[in-house]
């Protein structure tokens, strides 16, 4: 193959996925592998062996190699290194120097969220902007934050940390981050089942929710699009918090355009529509009229970012 | 004189401040006049007659001017067009081409905000920093953020926009900006005397400022420090309110410092204390520990920054 090519990496609690990437955005092949988390040294070996290994399968000659974007769960500072991952464990070296010595390729890093960002803004429907804000809805709410094409990573990587923005002073559960009223309590997947929980309980209102026993995120969706209405009341409840984040987050940036991504995003255009309405609701004149998109690369967006970093 | 300089100039609703400064940073003459506000072209003339007054006075050779920097009281696109001015009237301009053709010079411009970000991080309290927040404490509140040495414009030049975070949502009162609950309705020194007066009508409790005909931010900070009760409760109402605003920039771009300006702040580190208190208590572990300072450059603030964007 006499292209150039980049690899991008995107490291999570349960699979790392891979992919090599032409310099124009083509995916040339993608592939995951279970994360062996118990410590990051077998992790990061793991990734050398895959790229050496998809290498030679595909005739890539390591001169043709531009480098390495890795996404990881957790804070990246600017010059490599994690801070403490939550969800995987160890943390506190330098990733992008470690990856490097097992490669001999240059490497860059950054968060999860943010790479997503970054793939969505390269390739995907954040495409042709330069200010862009990326919030995925999962077990979790993540964020990423792309000025002048370029992520924002912030003083201690901790910049685009959407989901604990702070939105309802009256909440009396905590969340995960020992915070009360944090978005994620609302927009995440587990979020929005609490939500409809709540209001199930607080209500007399018929609902087909009551029929089930395990709700899901997905059921709450499925029946507020077909008229009930406490779970329609769950999801506005949800967009509207996620609306007023979104709203202190172009306050703050005067952003291009919003990107939701995310499992909890297959729901479709009933969370943008909303979302765009409370943040409209909560934005000064010259800041309405904002894009709200659907994220379309779906689990690849944090490959194409990880080779967005390494080009930029 | 043969070293280089810049000029910094700070386009306000009354007056226009200008400085001279060298490249390193030093205020070498400053001074300040009317703003002709009846049309731009009255204002910028004057602007161009005073650098070349200026210059001839100080003897110094055009070619030694590396440019001019120019804050205006409005939102400033990244390519110089200002669009409508609020406090000043007009817009819908290109400033730094226009200001270019009348001086032969060149010229950037920002929000004054903006500005006044940038200024106290060249040589204020922001000395040191490369992210950095500026809020303004005045008759509105205002906001600059500097990220990575730079001042964020973002796309509409409405980054940084402070003093329009939505922060409480019992709000019943209506902001200039048209919508209910925005944080200068509390930091601003007319929100501040807004929250002294409705304590006082809700409570019964004695305070020194009944006995004030006039109530101004000042008095109110005054009898807080003297241990007045009500008067604390309004300081400690409107620092929680900018404290979460703060904790929202903070999740949002996690910047190094907080550096708070403008009239109000002359009250000195009561508000820093308490303002920190509440930003610490909205955010993650991460984002705690960050600065809380005070601007020291006053009404300089500005010119600096005009001086500081020329050099970026």
């Amino acid at each position: 193959m006499m292209n150039k090519v980049c690899f991008g990496v995107d490291i999570g609690g349960t699979a790392i996925k891979m992919g090599v990437f032409s310099l124009d955005g083509e995916l040339l092949s993608k592939w995951e592998f279970p994360t062996r988390r118990e410590n990051k040294d077998l992790y990061l070996q793991d990734i050398a062996n895959e790229i050496k290994q998809k290498s030679t399968e595909l005739k890539i000659d390591e001169n043709d190699i531009i480098g390495v974007g890795v996404g990881i769960p957790g804070p990246v500072k600017e010059d490599g290194s994690v801070l403490e991952l939550a969800n995987l464990g160890g943390g506190n070296f330098n990733i992008e120097q470690e990856l490097s010595k097992l490669t001999g390729l240059k490497v860059k890093a950054g968060n999860d969220a943010n790479m997503a960002a970054l793939g969505e803004l390269w390739q995907g429907s954040g495409k042709g902007y330069r200010h862009l804000v990326f919030v995925t809805l999962g077990t979790g709410v993540g964020g990423g934050i792309v000025l002048n094409g370029n992520m924002l990573a912030g003083t201690n990587g901790a910049a685009g940390e959407i989901g604990h923005i702070y939105v309802n002073e009256e909440e009396t559960d905590t969340c995960g981050c020992g915070k009360k009223g944090c978005l994620e309590q609302y927009a995440s997947a587990t979020g929005i089942v609490r939500i409809a929980k709540r209001l199930l309980q607080e209500s007399q209102e018929e609902s087909t929710l009551r029929t089930i026993e395990n709700i899901t995120a997905k059921d709450i969706f499925d029946a507020a699009k077909a008229g009930d209405v406490i779970a329609y009341a769950t999801v506005e409840q949800a967009c509207k918090y996620l609306g007023i984040a979104m709203a202190h987050v172009g306050q703050i940036i005067d952003p291009q355009a919003f990107v939701i991504g995310g499992g909890v995003s297959k729901a479709g255009t009933i969370i943008t529509d909303l979302v765009q309405k409370y943040y409209e609701m909560n934005v000064m004149e010259s800041l309405k009229k904002r894009e709200f998109k659907l994220a379309i690369l779906g689990n690849d967006a944090g490959i194409y970012g990880g080779a967005r970093l390494i080009l930029a």
